[in-house]
């Protein structure tokens, strides 16, 4: 497991999904809202794209009176973290043994192989037997261009994902991981200099 | 003006608005299609944030009802450029003499201040006059910080603002502008290289 260096002693107890009631999509928005309230990040979940096909209009302004919700042809969010394009999708699969590729529209699978070579920043943040692991689009990638199963073993999600400890505020502090495989940062040292 | 260096030369005979029947959104559109055809660039228009009140489920899957669009609080459209963070807004006003100031949401003055600081790229394309002018985020707050009035002046846009050429692919080439502010370029050099 890719576990990075030293980060198990920091979160000995990370809190498990299930005891918290939370879901993956509410535990990634409450650690962008902590990571804009203290200027760290600036990450926003996209809006769902939809087709409008009626309106109305009030004194309120306009309603949408039908409406569907689109394929994304990008991943769920996006922003600007240390100067850098940041972008990633979110994904939770029941399955215990494997993450069904089913999961990334192709249009998605494009996508990422295009913000790599903008040099932009881009993962997977797979929920999977009550961890979350950060996957890199390239390991993604290359996962998926070498094998021709419709699923990611959980062994390869084990063996290159790197674990996200739970927390409190924020309850999933993806970005301390961010640093330590993109900024090259020691995760320890930085914990114990904040 | 801030033109940028002989690109008048370049493109002599600028197509107007008026004659192209094309609105500003679409000319964006039409150029970020094209950027992301030729790998060029990764930016997109943001979907609007809606709010859904009511949805029902149809065999094709889940339909919106009732919904009402949300104030945005971050800018139109947003991507991956060169291996940065790029973000603007655009807006046209029909006022020949001033930009109302009441186009830019509060909200989304503190996000330019947030993106400027975390190191992004961010401006305003405001179309005034039958002319696209790039407005680069800090000369907009300098301006917002050191007047009272609700409005910038005209004749400040001309004075600090890009003029973006039209063009016929892409229609609105504003990258090649942002090659000129933020990344130093020579425009009229690249021009020949392409």
């Amino acid at each position: 497991m890719n576990y990075p260096n030293r980060i198990v002693k920091t979160y000995k107890n990370p809190l498990s999904h299930k005891n918290r009631g939370m879901d993956l999509e509410d535990e990634i928005n409450l650690s962008n809202d902590y990571y804009l309230e203290k200027d760290i990040a600036l990450i926003f979940k996209k809006p769902t794209p939809i087709g409008v096909t009626n309106v109305s209009y009030s004194p309120k302004g306009k309603i949408i009176e039908r409406a569907y919700f689109k394929e994304p042809s990008t991943l769920d969010y996006n922003g600007l973290y240390r100067g850098k394009y940041i972008e990633f999708e979110a994904k939770v699969t029941q399955n215990k043994t494997s993450f069904p590729l089913a999961n990334i529209h192709a249009h998605q699978i494009k996508h990422i192989e295009s913000v790599l070579k903008h040099q932009g920043i881009v993962f997977l943040l797979i929920k999977m037997n009550d961890i979350v692991y950060l996957l890199k689009g390239d390991d993604f990638l290359n996962y998926k261009n070498t094998h021709e199963r419709k699923s990611i073993d959980y062994d390869f999600i084990k063996e290159m994902g790197f674990v996200i400890p739970y927390g409190l505020t924020p309850p999933l502090d993806y970005l301390r991981t961010v640093n330590y495989i993109y900024f090259k940062e020691d995760i320890y040292g930085e914990i114990e200099t904040t």
